[in-house]
């Protein structure tokens, strides 16, 4: 029976009828052909219950010509499932899961990704981060991106000013980036932000006057890179959504400590993934992103976002008087200096496959790399 | 050193300038007490890996002075973190999955909950449902509750019509509501509501004038109840937002198979959960909720929410001379007749606590009951 150019099942109970018939429905309901319920045949369900449940939701979406999210669909129903079952979640519980969720999503905007908040500080972003980019020892090690960073930073020359906080106090930052090998990179595009002295982002601020506390670099033909920005202090992640309420329930606080951001893009070098379709600006794009964290730090052990790796640990020192020749400052200003090692794309997949592997052999089950991730392989 | 009625840590940096002291972030980051890092002392961080961050998540949720949601958030990390370590979820991955979970929450409105629509197709619904509402040998069933009961429904007498709808098969429903010792249960509220013949909810047609399509009714002394209904049609959940595009890529119909919904409340039977405080419309009370299914309806076995179950399969039928005699219908009119038995709620609770024990011993944990959710015994 066709309703339209749509195939419709008969009503079994109006035979006569096909369904939806009604005016608006037409529009509403347009099965795309994927969903098509006269060309699907889903493998039958056995009668459901707590055990059996998780293989039949599995089975339903075997149709799935999709691997990788195959796979990956596979592995979230299993741990959804096992969570209810291990916590014998309540219904009031799961209601209560909901409405957080749909609060979380609601009070996203252009400028606040309450979700990227909650992946934070439920250690999933530093996990994430830590998979997708694994560091040979050596190498630098990445962190979470955090929300913040924005593409409208102005490109600065070396021992340039990247804050303009007069309450901030001026730090001179000389880095350096390698390869693995010890070899410079030269001509890294290099993005570093950072807060202002009361510890809020430009983009926190309603009135700001354009971009400030950061800026783009490029390093030079020996790898140098060298800017002026202020001392990072500590901040709280914004805590007055439903982020913020489940961290004063746990009983946690809400600061990060001090930290620089940067990140880094290079052709050949780690992983520059460009988001496609366009997404809204904190998805913007996917570059190695890393801080850089200030030692004793109030906040050094508790960071609300588990983002203090001991590799990013640094020190503020003071110039000297090489620095200060060097670089034009007094010999007492306050120095950042850091020698980043970047690892090439080549050497992070590698890694990336056997790490891979290993995961998958842990739940008994061979592997095949498809496009740079892990599937069952089931030939 | 204190900041308004605040205790804020020092700033380490400049030990002069509490901070947050802007004047703007002095109310948008008042932190409640359980929040205040200078009175927390949370546990410190080891150097965080792929392997130790999430114990290192748990120890720093564990000071929430809530036992079950300490148990419950340290599944729900164990498991969020084990889904990444098993898939390798890449960063591109992760952002598409937070993209896709802002759209389920953005898309969500009064009348519409797609979070509980995702809870559905990933088959949490149906799994929470049974696991909190277990059921002994011989008593009927739970399923999904789905988010088109509403609270305006009009209470009708025996008999009386609950769809209006002319283009509808009309169908006599006649049942019985009996306790596990086949007692009748008297005086008990019974909400029943179904679509119209286009397969639609009231709710869902914008022009409606008033309910439709659902009812309220009183079981009477032997435990009858019996009204007007029509025979009930497939229809698919909506699937013009993110979950349907989800299916779509799973190459899943949306389609439920045809169905009544019932939902039970009278004191001492199973288990009746008023949400407090007040929530939006789908959340407005958890009650025990059921649907019975048409046997043979074409998506019998593909249920797009896994609602089926065999015990809640119905046959209409004839009404037959003994039917037609005694509610005064034709012999030929439509009839569906069912026999429900509601389990106590002392029975529910002995067995969902019996099931706890089950779970958390499969975890090698002990257990001990708090207001009958299970959470570990660490005495």
């Amino acid at each position: 029976m066709r309703c339209g150019s749509i195939n419709l099942p008969i009503n079994p109970h109006h035979p006569s009828i096909p369904f939806p018939f009604s005016k608006e429905s037409k529009t509403e309901r347009r099965d795309n052909s994927n969903m098509d319920p006269s060309r699907i045949k889903p493998p039958p369900m056995k009668d459901l219950t707590i055990e059996n449940i998780t293989e039949n939701v599995i089975r339903t979406n075997s149709l799935c010509e999709d691997e990788r999210m195959k796979y990956v669909l596979e592995r979230l129903v299993t741990h959804l499932h096992d969570f209810a079952r291990e916590t014998r979640l309540s219904s009031s519980e799961w209601m209560a899961g909901l409405k957080f969720l749909t609060e979380v999503g609601q009070i996203c905007t252009d400028v606040r990704q309450e979700f990227i908040l909650l992946s934070d500080v439920l250690g999933l972003s530093l996990l994430v981060d830590s998979i997708d980019h694994p560091k040979p020892k050596g190498s630098t090690e990445g962190t979470v991106l955090g929300p913040f960073h924005t593409h409208e930073a102005e490109e600065i020359n070396h021992g340039g000013r990247m804050s303009h906080d007069p309450r901030g106090e001026p730090l001179l930052v000389v880095c350096t980036l390698k390869d693995t090998t010890g070899s410079p990179i030269e001509g890294a595009k290099i993005d570093i932000w950072e807060t202002d002295s009361t510890g809020h982002y430009d983009v926190q601020h309603a009135e700001r006057n354009g971009p400030d506390g950061r800026c783009v670099l490029r390093s030079s033909h020996d790898g140098v890179f060298w800017f002026r920005a202020i001392t990072p202090v500590p901040y709280p992640i914004p805590h007055d959504g439903p982020v913020g309420k489940l961290l004063g329930k746990l009983h946690r606080h809400a600061y990060r400590p001090s930290h620089m951001h940067f990140m880094f893009e290079k052709e050949g070098y780690d992983h520059l993934i460009t988001y496609f379709p366009p997404p809204p600006p904190f998805f913007l794009a996917l570059r190695k992103a890393l801080a850089l964290y200030l030692r004793n730090d109030p906040f050094e052990t508790s960071d609300a976002v588990f983002g203090v790796k001991n590799s990013l640990l640094v020190d503020i020192g003071k110039a000297g008087p090489d620095y200060a020749r060097k670089y034009g400052v007094a010999e007492d200003h306050a120095l950042l200096a850091y020698d980043f090692v970047l690892v090439s794309e080549a050497e992070t997949r590698e890694l990336r496959a056997q790490n891979s592997r290993i995961a998958l052999d842990r739940l008994g089950r061979k592997v095949k790399i498809v496009n740079g991730l892990p599937v069952p392989d089931l030939d």
